[in-house]
């Protein structure tokens, strides 16, 4: 009898080449896997909440997987975080029901994404964060973050890929942008999110800040429903997947 | 006419072969001394206030180096963050006079030795931290870190390589030791430092704290002038030069 369980995770992203098992690339998912494969002694498939990107990093990613290995959760836990690299440590492994699933299941999740606006980024922050020095006019940009809340067509922000999407319409619940220091910290927590979404939400808000997009000015940017009328993608380091729900 | 600058730096040592120029390996130093000529227009070699090791931080490491060039101070600055990794942040560059030596005019060093208590040690933080979660009497560490102040042969606590030492004489002004959240950070301040000193006196206090070493028989090991009765080298990453003093 297979069990299924739900292991949440940390993760430095800078030296892997992302989530997704890729031949010859250092991947989360990979290691994942060899190391999983190690301590149950036949292969195991992970199942994350979703992909994230190279150099993208997690607070609190999620996986379901099967064995048939009986290890109690915590010693699993412990002998992961034994094998795994120093970049990637699991935080919880717990028994699920059989159709949990960490991508099906899921019914939001968060992200929060780090500016460094201070004029020198130090050296143990800059993996961690976009280091944005010049002149931003954080105001405007406070104000357009909300704007982003609703059910609406995020086509306008979704990045093309060879993803096939049913829908472009998503709900975000909160978004928030606040200053705390010297950073600057967007939040978002949505029922899900297209490819590169919440990095290209951040490039437009900083479009905002520079003052090439007024903060009333979101709306047409999301009823454009075309990717150019937004901002850049924001950089990869910034972006942190905060959390997953489940019901 | 040659002018001569004071430059003080931080940076994260972990994908560095340490300070000192080697051939074809990342250096600090070597990387400084790069980015100098190509902005100098000439080769500039550098003088730090001493070597740190392959995985050693800095938080305020100084050098000075002379140079023909006038480019002013602050520009100076903006040119050597602009074209270093990200990894080395120039944080302030002055003009110095003529006998200023980052090395030889140095009047004390400050060095931070952090020590990471939670059972699973995050991702973010396991680069600048010894992880170290098993018991230790952390009370009895913090009574024995002052026993190391004072003017003493630091024999012991000297890993001996190829240098040659006139005298194995140091003072060590302040040795503390603190707990803060789920850091324990053991903080140092003295006139100078054998090699791999401040390492040898932490893996000394991890004796210490694992009971195999009472906080009265710091004096012991210290009058042994004998580097085996000296507890083992903690790991390179917990440590930082935090600071460099000068008259």
């Amino acid at each position: 009898m297979l069990r299924n369980l739900k292991v949440t995770l940390a993760y430095d992203g800078t030296d892997f080449a992302g989530w997704q098992v890729q031949p010859d690339r250092l991947t989360i998912q990979g290691e994942l896997e060899r190391v999983l494969a190690e301590i149950a002694e036949s292969p195991v498939k992970v199942h994350g909440s979703g992909r994230t990107d190279s150099g993208v990093h997690a607070l609190g990613q999620v996986f379901s997987c099967t064995m048939a290995n009986p290890i109690p959760a915590a010693g699993l836990l412990r002998a992961l975080n034994h094998r795994l690299p120093e970049a990637v440590r699991i935080l919880a492994a717990e028994e699920a029901p059989p159709d949990f699933h960490a991508r099906f299941s899921a019914i939001a999740k968060t992200y929060e994404y780090r500016i460094c606006r201070s004029e020198i980024c130090p050296p143990f922050e800059s993996r961690y964060v976009f280091h944005c020095p010049y002149p931003l006019d954080e105001e405007a940009m406070i104000l357009a973050a909300p704007r982003f809340e609703g059910e609406r067509d995020f086509r306008s922000l979704a990045t093309s890929d060879r993803r096939e999407y049913e829908t472009t319409v998503r709900t975000i619940f909160s978004s928030t942008l606040v200053r705390q220091g010297e950073l600057l910290t967007y939040r978002v927590r949505g029922s899900g999110f297209l490819y590169n979404m919440v990095r290209n939400i951040v490039g437009t808000l900083i479009e905002v800040g520079q003052g090439n997009v007024a903060p009333e000015d979101v709306d047409t940017v999301l009823e454009a429903k075309d990717r150019s009328v937004a901002g850049s993608t924001a950089p990869a380091s910034g972006l942190f997947l905060a959390g997953v729900e489940y019901p």
